[in-house]
Formats: C-alpha cells, structure tokens, sequence
C-alpha cells in the first residue's frame, strides 16, 4: 500500500477502505508517512470529505494511535461529556458532581484553554492544591470510590490526533466537519466511557458560528460515536453570548459553586441541567423528564454540592475555598466598566469578552503563556438587560493593571447598546440523539 | 503576510493576490515555507483551480525564481518548443534545424526521459561525441553563429519549479491544469525565447488522455504565456499511437534523419511539419501557407538536413553516423515479435509501447537508471494495417537479452487485432492561437 494511491484516491472522490485509513494513521503516528503527504491529505478531505464509513474508520484508527483508557470495570455507568468550547463555560465543574451523585461513573480527561476559550483543567487548578495530575491506578480508583474524578489529558493518548491537529492547526485545514468529528471523538473513545454527551455550541463565541453548521456536526459525531459501539447524544447551545456572569478561572469555579448551591439559576443553571439530564438519561435509560427530576433534586438536596467536595477533596483540593469562596486568592485590581450610553444591549460577542478576559490574564494566547487563576471578567449586565449610561456593565479583574485599559477598549468593542426588544434566543436549540 | 491566511484564502476560493503568491514562491523556494504547507497549497488549487491572473503571477513568479536567459539580442527571431511528452516524438531533432534553417533562432534546453516517454537529450547521447552541456556563453556564442543549440536544463533554472513539482509528484497532485501550465511556461519564459509553439499531445500515450482535457490545458497555457508578453500557439496532437516507427534513442535520431533527408513521410513528417510551420510563421509574422511552404522546401532542397550537420557538428557530435546511419551502434539482439492471429491492427497502446522500450533499455524506471542508447523499437505495422499471422509486427533491439521476454509480453498487450476498418484519426486535431 502506497500513500501516494491514497491521495490519489481521495483526490478523485474515491471512498478509502478502513485498511487504507489505518495506513495512513498508522504511518503518520510512527513517522513513515511525511507531513507533506498528511497535510495534501487533509486539505483533499476539506474539499472532497468523507462518508461516514470513512469517519468512522478514521475515528476509530485514531483512537486506537495510543493508549486507551479501559473503563469497562464500569459496565454501563461510565459516561463522559465533551464541549466544543465556550466563554464562561464551566458546566463540567457542574454536572460531574450532579450526575456522579447520582450514580454516574465520570472518568474525565479534560484539557487546558486556549485562546479566547478557557479549559476545565485550569480552572481547576485555582483551587489550593487540587491535583490535575494522578497515575491511571489513583485515577480509576477514585472513580470506583468517588464516582469522579477529573485529571488533565495523560499519557499517549490519540497521538495520532496530537500529530495531525497540531499540521491542520498550520495548514488552514481545520475547518471540515470529518476531521473536527474524528478528533474529538477519537479522544472520546480512548478515554473509554460507555455513554457520551456532546455539547455543541453556536454563535459568536463558538467554533461553528452559524447553527447550521453547529447542527451538521452533531449529526456527524453521533453517527460516528453510535458507529463506533458508544452510546452518543448531542445537544446544541447557544455561544453567542458568554454562559452565565463569570469568564475566569477561578472565578468561574465560584459560579459553579453556587449554581450546585442553588444560588444561581438562568442560562448557566439550564445548560448544565440540560446537559447532566441527557448524561443520566442515558446512563440509566430513563426519559429525559424522569432524568430532569433527578438532577433538579441533586442540586435542590445539595446531594451534588456534597459530591462536588468530596471530588475535590479526593484530589487533594482545599474545600474550605468551596464552602466559602470568599477565601479564593483575591486579584489586586478590580476595574468597572460602565455603558458608554444608556439603552438596551442588543449584542454581547462573546469571543471578544473571552479576549478581554486574556488579556487581563485568564487565559492564554499561545500555548506557553501563564495562567492568573483570578484574573477575568464578572459580567452585571447581560446580552437583552437595560442599561443607563454609566451604569456598571461589568468588573474586569487583574493581577496586572497595565492589560485593563487593552481589555477595557476589547470589551467594549464586544457591546452593542440600542434602542428595543431584544428578541429571545433560544439556549437549547435541538438534541440530537 | 503569513502562509496560514494564503491557504484559509484558497481554501474558501478566494482569488489570491500576486504578493501572496510571490510570497508563496520565494518563501518556498529559500525554504522558509514547509513541504506541508506548499503541499496543502497545491492539494487546495488542484480542487479550486486557480483564475487566470493567478496562473500567470505563480508562472512569472516561478519564471523569475531563479536564473533566466536572456536572449533580447535575438529580438523576435528566438523561438522555443515544448511538448508535453510522447512515445516515439522526436520531432524537436527535425524541426529544430528546420525552423534554424530559415532564420530562426533556437536557443533551446531539453529534458531527458522518464517512464514511458523519451527525452531530446538522451537521443542526442546517442550521437558519439555529442556534448548536452555547454556554457551560458557557449551556449548563446553557438546560437548566434550557427542559429540552432540544444543542451540539457542547465544551472539553475526554476528551481521553484524543480522543488515544487517533486512534492506534486509525492502528493498526486500532479493533474491540475494551472499547475501543470505554471511549470511548463515558467521554464519556457525562463528559458527566453520570444516564441513559444506547444505540442500537447492526447490519447493513451500522452498525459492527457482525453481531447477535452489536453484542449483545456493547451488554451490554459496559450493564454498564460500571452499575458507574459510571450508569442505563443499550440497544437493539438495524436498520440494515440506511437508517433513514426521507431522508439528508443539512437532508433529515433536515425528517422529523424530519414525524415531531413526526405526519405519518410506519414505522421512523424507531417506533426514536424506542422508544428515547424507554427514556429516559422510566429518568427517571422507570416501566413501558415507560406510557413508550411518555406518548411517543406527546407526539407526538400537538404538544406534542414545541412542545418543538423552544422549543428550537432558545431556541439562535438560525429556528423558520419548522420551521413550514414548504419555507422550508429547496434544492439547485440534483435527480437522480430510476430502477429499472434491475422486481422487488422484496431488499436496500439502508446504508453505500452513506450514501455516495452523502456524494459529493453531505452527509458529509465527511476531517474538514476542508465539508458542503452542502442535499444528500442521499431514498428513494421502501425494501427490500421492488416498483417497475417505471424507477419512481422516490430523489432524489438537490446543489449539485455533477458529483457526481451518480458518486453514482447508487453509490446503484444498494447495491440488489438480484429476485423473491420479503423476509422482515421486526425494527427493535428486543432490549432489554438
């Protein structure tokens, strides 16, 4: 078998054979196959792309590049959840503990944030001595015994996946719905759990920016997932605006903490509800409706909230943070925003308050930068809220006060404050099971 | 400017700018732009092609990407070929002095043979003394005085174009017609001549297979060397079957000579013809019927014939072997392959052919295999004559006698013999000015 005839194939629309497509991942993974050839064969997909036969084996091929993740001690309780990343979007942080408290088994690799988009990792990593790191035996016996446990991505998992994001990453070949499909799934099936809910995010802060495309690639990850033996739901939420008031690392565990202690509802509460709901659903194969109920009264009974410290402590976190979050490590500048002019905001882009927030140090611009776990954005107002001018919009926090008039201007440029209604969009906009 | 934008703009059809594409060219020429990002370029074009504007920037941009020759002394009187390869087509040895002979000016560079196709300047090997390798100023002092030199590619000559094309051939995007036409025509605007007549071939011999694909390449190239300030015509050949009787290098320069001499007419006559024709009547702005005129009175009173003596002769090669051409050497085998039924010859594969040539010896597989310049083919049918069983079809030469199996093997593949008349193929199918 010769790559060139593979290239060839798929320049010319051919389908590739699963034995074709794991010659490919095969030889790029051990450097047989030159980058040359890997990246003419992923701007070939771009433009031809892929049927699901061929997803899938690409999927599969992928997930099989490295070290798996054997979960099957867990029979039909694993699930996992992945996101295709957001501004303000600490879910995770939320729906683990509500779904492990309810019987769930959440082995969770998650990663880091890059760019205007934060990772669950680093906002981990904000509370006092949590351990992002644990050996495969520490990691799944905290699962058996907690029910949870949530680490950073270990090991030599997808490598292939590693190898050809980082040459799709330079080859302006990111964009087709067969790669992104078998890059985040293949991760999903190394990481081995039996149940798998996808949170496919839309609008100005996601990756797919129109719902349209947002929906084409649920579709295509459930195919694949359901293909692949798993048991895969998608949900698709809005990212036009930032998901709840806090974008920041740890400002958002705080958020989380009180959504888990009932003292926040609204777009954030929803999602996450939403999303866990689909989790226990297919877990236990219930109805969503039975699902919903149970989840609701983990939060209600604070059943979740207990789960959550014991997750945490587990892993070494300091939980006196989470019963009192006011002991966070504070940032030394706190700065408020106010409306340049009163009226209604229209529009809240939330890939730039997800900028603003990493300028003032939340996140990351490349992938070597630091990370101040208390810099970030709190939002008063929000995408639809009334504004007088001068009313505060927001505090922008920061260790270092020289970024703040930077993410001032950015989070400004991310408003639009106008004249009447803004209409009511839709944060769940379908599931696609 | 940064490669990663060039490529997310040819990925979405953008038209690209003529900076960006030098940018392209001189970055991947110096090195500083990857195989991988140069080979998701040419994956993207092979799919979005490219506009016309962009084909010539990226041939101007190739053009100039390394040494040039400059042939302004010349004025209007420089005139080159180039033909898009065939089997049995040595038509640059006859209508070079030709053309030469009647004022022209032919300062040309020729390739060697790859696969089943020969090249000019393994045949000219053939001649005993023959040097393929002047001096720029040899080179030019030997066009000035005697109107005619051909050497093989010299210096550094498009070295964007040596580089990119063996990527394309790694990568199978070979067949794309604005990269095909920015490699060819950026060595012919290199090269210098004011002139330009292509021979693209069609059929199974040629690269282009079918009429349609070769008319679109051939206009694709007449258009782009015009709007490089290039006199440019080209024709539309057959090369359906072998051009002439014979195949392999000293076999070809011995009909060449035949047709100079006025010893052989049929299609290796009339292509050369045509095509010197094209070049005479672009030189010296005439009709085609007074070109066509002055090119057959060439051959006629032997004064083409003077001009190849003058020529080879001027560049160290034995004039004897062309006064007489039984004094070339011989093969040590010669092997009569005979008709395996009677019937008429319907078909006569090229591309077989040119590689049973190529197992004898007259080609290379691969670029560093050497060439038994005696070896080869020569036809006693062609397509459309009747031969009984076990007429004589070809003689098969060779100094390697243990290839002769595997050679007739693949010479008889090429052939069809049945009943019925074959209708006549046009040999010129069309001249785009």
């Amino acid at each position: 078998m010769r790559m060139y005839d593979i290239l060839q194939k798929k320049r010319y629309g051919e389908e590739l054979t699963r034995e074709e497509i794991e010659f490919f991942i095969k030889g790029y993974t051990e450097g047989s196959i030159p980058d040359y050839q890997a990246a003419a064969f992923c701007m070939a997909v771009c433009f031809a792309g892929m049927t699901d036969r061929e997803t899938a084996a690409l999927t599969d091929a992928m997930a099989r590049s490295g070290d798996t993740v054997d979960l099957s001690r867990f029979g039909n309780l694993s699930v996992d959840k992945h996101s295709t990343g957001g501004v303000g979007d600490k879910t995770s942080l939320i729906l683990c503990p509500i779904v492990s408290s309810l019987g769930c088994k959440v082995a969770k690799m998650s990663g880091r944030g890059l760019g205007h988009t934060g990772g669950t990792v680093d906002k981990l990593e904000s509370i006092p001595g949590y351990r992002t790191s644990l050996s495969e035996e520490e990691f799944l016996d905290q699962v058996e015994r907690t029910g949870l446990a949530l680490i950073g991505q270990t090991g030599n998992l997808t490598p292939a996946d590693k190898k050809l994001y980082a040459l799709r990453d330079v080859t302006a070949t990111i964009d087709s719905i067969p790669l992104i499909t078998s890059s985040i799934m293949s991760k999903k099936l190394a990481a081995g759990s039996k149940n798998i809910v996808l949170d496919v995010k839309t609008g100005s802060g996601a990756f797919m920016k129109t719902p349209e495309d947002a929906e084409k690639l649920a579709e295509n990850m459930v195919r694949i997932g359901k293909s692949c033996g798993r048991n895969v739901s998608a949900l698709l939420t809005d990212m036009d605006r930032p998901l709840g008031f806090a974008v920041g690392n740890s400002l958002e565990v705080i958020e989380a903490v009180n959504v888990l202690k009932g003292l926040e509802k609204g777009d954030l509460y929803e999602v996450s509800v939403s999303l866990a709901t689909e989790m226990v659903s297919l877990v236990k194969s219930i109805t969503p409706e039975s699902a919903r109920r149970e989840v609701e009264n983990a939060i209600e009974t604070g059943k979740a909230f207990a789960k959550m410290k014991e997750w945490i402590g587990a892993q070494g976190g300091d939980t006196s943070v989470l019963d009192d979050t006011d002991l966070f490590p504070k940032a030394a500048f706190a700065y408020e925003v106010r409306a340049p002019k009163g009226g209604r905001i229209r529009k809240m882009n939330a890939e730039d308050i997800g900028k603003a927030a990493a300028i003032l140090g939340a996140g990351r611009i490349s992938k070597e930068d630091p990370i101040d776990h208390a810099a970030g954005i709190v939002l008063a107002k929000k995408t639809g809220d009334s504004v007088k001018k001068s009313d505060v919009i927001a505090t922008l926090f920061t260790n270092d006060e020289a970024s703040v008039a930077q993410a001032e201007e950015r989070f400004l440029s991310a408003l639009e404050i106008g004249r009447g209604n803004v209409p009511e969009e839709k944060l769940i906009l379908k599931i696609i099971r």
